[in-house]
């Protein structure tokens, strides 16, 4: 598929992959500072004796990564990539030493009863580091446009 | 209540609610140009003619601020707030105008069937501004200790 891409150029089971981010301690920290500032995202010493056992990013960090990977995989949309929300969950926590990549697939499309020149793709993310582990799930709904 | 609050601390129907923080156009280019570069998260001009209709902050954005005012709110949680996952909802874009407060409201209680040291709660959190708007509701899933 060539981009961008409008809703009526995906299909249900049409997979996306991402390129990778290479996490670090001085990343995780930062974030935490500025979003999340608890001990076991800001401290490797604290963190070890707390419930993530050593140091891990926010949540927030990882689903942050997730997006900045999934604006530049092979999922280019016409007007943008556009969320209505989602759910997320975080099976594991994400290490500093994690390098992320991100697995998209095309779960379902439905086109806009009120908007003719929408439609809504909902996408399953998974977010796994070079390990294969799963870090984070998200369950998306999009806004795409229609070809006119 | 007192801080820091443990699982059998926690009533269904208990509220808290967190401070203020204030949003402008240098942080949400700033969080997009790093986690979400789309022209309508980072170019106040470009954006006029997307779907927002105007610079709006990334989803993402709104969320790690919302996490940033949840973690300093009346809410403190014995060993730190960490969620296990959770439902996004944006129903409005989140602007550089928007001074953003969070509420939140316990769904949930219920104890760890395998652990008994641990319990689960289901919140749900609204991001709202100074107008009352809603910008995001998450409804998530937090894991606090119990007292022994």
């Amino acid at each position: 598929m060539t981009a961008p891409l409008y809703f009526d150029d995906l299909r249900v089971g049409d997979r996306f992959s991402s390129g990778e981010h290479a996490l670090d301690e001085a990343q995780i920290k930062a974030f935490a500072a500025q979003f999340d500032p608890q001990p076991f995202h800001l401290d490797s010493e604290a963190a070890k004796d707390s419930i993530f056992g050593g140091l891990a990013a926010s949540g927030w960090h990882t689903a942050a990564v997730t997006m900045k990977l999934m604006v530049s995989s092979g999922l280019q949309i016409a007007g943008g990539m556009v969320g209505a929300g989602g759910e997320l969950q975080w099976p594991r926590p994400t290490r500093p030493s994690d390098v992320l990549h991100v697995e998209m697939e095309v779960l379902g499309l439905r086109p806009s009863s009120s908007r003719p020149d929408r439609g809504m793709a909902t996408l399953r993310s998974e977010t796994k580091n070079q390990h294969g582990e799963v870090l984070q799930v998200l369950t998306s709904k999009m806004v795409l446009p229609r070809r006119t």
